[in-house]
C-alpha cells in the first residue's frame, strides 16, 4: 500500500505545496482513497499515475475549505472523463448539501452515482480491499481522522472450515480463494468466512485537523504508520499568533512515541515555514522539534511524495 | 494596460492548461480585474505579481464550475491574507447565493465586504480606472462578455470650462487634474466633468462561452482587442461529438475580420488539442484556421502569457 501526498500545506498553498490531499493506494496499485480534497486536487492527480476511474472512496476530515473545496471540480472532471462507477464519499453531513447545491447551480449532471456516508453517524465502509473506521478529534470544527485497514492480508483458504462445512472441492474452493462469494445450491457462501489471514493487517490511520492527538490512541493500536498534521512548532504555537485547534510537532510527536508507534508522518504545515533554511523559520524546525521526541521512523511529507508500506509493516521513503 | 492569462484550457485542466481566469491589468500596474476563476486560479495568481490586494473587481461571465470554481478559495485567500477592502463581483445572481453558501459551508469569515452584482440587472460598473460593460452571449446557460475601457485616457484639464464655470486657477485645479472631485464652498465639483481625454481609450472585449460571435459586434466598436473562446476548429465541430455552445475558430475569425478589429485572441482551447505538432490534434490546426480567415494580430492565449496593450493600441505579446 502506497501514500502518494497531492497538499501538505495548511489554509492557503504556496508555490511549492499545494492544500491537504492524499493518496492512499491499494496494493494492487489499481484502486485508491482520497482523505481530503483541497482546491487543485485533481491539478494534483495530473502529476500522479492515478485516474479518476481508479477512484474507491473519498474520505473529507473536515467543512474547511483547504480540505474540501477542490471536491466538485475533481468530481465533475471525473464526469467528463465518464466514469459510470458509483462514488461513495465519507464526510461531515453539510458537505453532501453543498457538493450538491454547487453541482446543481453550475448545471454539472454526472454520470455515475454519489453515495455519501455522513461521518457524524458513520460506523465503517469498506470493500475487498480495506476497511474504513472514523475517529472524532479535536478542532474548531467537528473533524475526524480515518484507520484504513487492510482487508484480506495474503489469505489462505481455512481448509479445515471448508471440510467441515462439506464445501467440495474444486472451482468453489478457487472462487472463495479469489475473494468471491458464491451461491452454492441456494447456499451463500461468504469468501470471508473461508479466507484466513497469513499475516496482520497493514493498518494507516489518517488525521485531519486536530489538536489532542491522543484522541486517536485506540485508532492507533495495531498500525504502522500515522499520517498527521503538525502545523507549528512549539514557539510559533505559543507566541499565541496562530490559529487555535492544530498540533505542533512535539505533541504529535510525544503522542507517536507513547504508543510505540513505527511511522511517523507529518505534514499541513503553516506557509510561514520554508524550505530553504536559513530563511526565517524552516520545514526543518519542525522535524528537530519532532526527532527529539520520536525514536521511530520520522517522514516530512512533501506534494507528490510517494511512500511504500510494504507487506511487513515497513514503511520505504524514496531516496533524498 | 496588460492582460495575463491564468488557464486557457476549457472544461478540464491539463498539465500545461489551467481553466479558465484571465487578470487585465491597469495601466500604472497596479489595480487588476479577474475575468473568470476556474479552480485553482489562486494557484496561478502565485506564479505571477499579482496580489489578491491589488484585485478590484471580479467578473464571472457564466455558471459552468471551469469558470467559477475557484471563487470560494480566492476570497478565502485573501480573508487569511488579511485583505480589508471590498470587492466587487460582477456574476449571475446565482453566484452570489452560491459563494455565501460555501463560505458559510465551511464556516470561512471574511474581513471583508463582497459587493456582488447581477450580471442579469448590470448596466455598468466603473471606478477611476476602468469603465465595465456587459453583452448578453449565447450558451448552454446565460453567458455574458464583458468590456473593459480605460475611464480617462491621458486626461487633461478642460481649461475652458473650468474658466467658464469660474472655478479659480490654483490648487483645486490640481485636485482635478488629479482625478479628485472637490468641494468649493459646497459646489460638488466632479473631477471627469474638467478633463478630457487626448487619445481615444483603450478597450479590451472579453468574451464568455458564446457559440454566435456576431453579438459582440456593438460591444467591439472602438476596441482594439477582442479575448474570445474558439474551443474547437470546424473540422472536429461539425464531426458532432462536441458539447454544444461553444465558437470554432473559424467563426471568431471571421466575425474579428468582419468588424476590422486590429487584435484577436483565442482561448477556451478544448484538451483535446494538443501542444505539440504531430501527436492527434493539434493547438496549430486552431492558428491555421483563424488565420485563414483574420488578417489582423492574431494570438492564441497560453496559461502565464502576457501581452501588453500600449496607449497607442497595439498589441505587444512577448517573443517566442
Amino acid at each position: 500500500m502506497d501514500l502518494l501526498f497531492l497538499g501538505t500545506s495548511s489554509g492557503t498553498p504556496t508555490r511549492a505545496r499545494n492544500v491537504s490531499g492524499i493518496a492512499l493506494v491499494e496494493g494492487s496499485g489499481k484502486g485508491w482513497y482520497l482523505i481530503d480534497c483541497g482546491e487543485a486536487t485533481q491539478h494534483q492527480l495530473l502529476r500522479t499515475p492515478l485516474t479518476l476511474h481508479g477512484l474507491r472512496a473519498i474520505c473529507i476530515t473536515h467543512v474547511h475549505g483547504d480540505h474540501c473545496y477542490g471536491l466538485p471540480g475533481l468530481l465533475a472532471s471525473a464526469g467528463m472523463a465518464r466514469r459510470q462507477e458509483p462514488l461513495d464519499i465519507i464526510a461531515p453531513a453539510a458537505i453532501e448539501g453543498w457538493v450538491r447545491t454547487t453541482l446543481q447551480m453550475s448545471q454539472s449532471g454526472l454520470p455515475y452515482e454519489l453515495r455519501f456516508h455522513a461521518t457524524e453517524q458513520f460506523q465503517q465502509w469498506r470493500n475487498a480491499q480495506v476497511i474504513v473506521t472514523a475517529t472524532a478529534l479535536s478542532h474548531r470544527v467537528p473533524s475526524w481522522g480515518f484507520a484504513f485497514t487492510e482487508a484480506r492480508p495474503d489469505p489462505r483458504l481455512d481448509i479445515a472450515r471448508l471440510e467441515r462445512d462439506g464445501i467440495p472441492r474444486g472451482p468453489i474452493w478457487g472462487q472463495l480463494a479469489r475473494g468471491n462469494d458464491v451461491d452454492l445450491e441456494g447456499r451463500a457462501l461468504r469468501s470471508d468466512h473461508y479466507l484466513l489471514p497469513t499475516r496482520p493487517p497493514r493498518r494507516l490511520v489518517i488525521g485531519g485537523d486536530n489538536d489532542r492527538p491522543e484522541l486517536l490512541r485506540e485508532a492507533c493500536h495495531g498500525a504502522q504508520v500515522l499520517v498527521h498534521e503538525a502545523t507549528y512548532t512549539q514557539a510559533v504555537a505559543q507566541a499565541g499568533k496562530t490559529e487555535f485547534g492544530h498540533s505542533t510537532a512535539a505533541q504529535v510527536a510525544e503522542f507517536a512515541q507513547s504508543v510505540g508507534l513505527p511511522n511517523l508522518v507529518l505534514t499541513h504545515f503553516s506557509p510561514r515555514y520554508q524550505n530553504q533554511p536559513g530563511r526565517g523559520l524552516s520545514i526543518e524546525d519542525i522535524r528537530a522539534e519532532a526527532a527529539h521526541c520520536f525514536s521511530g521512523t520520522l517522514v516530512l511529507a512533501e506534494d507528490l511524495l510517494r511512500l511504500h508500506l510494504d507487506t511487513q509493516g515497513t514503511l520505504h521513503a524514496p531516496e533524498r
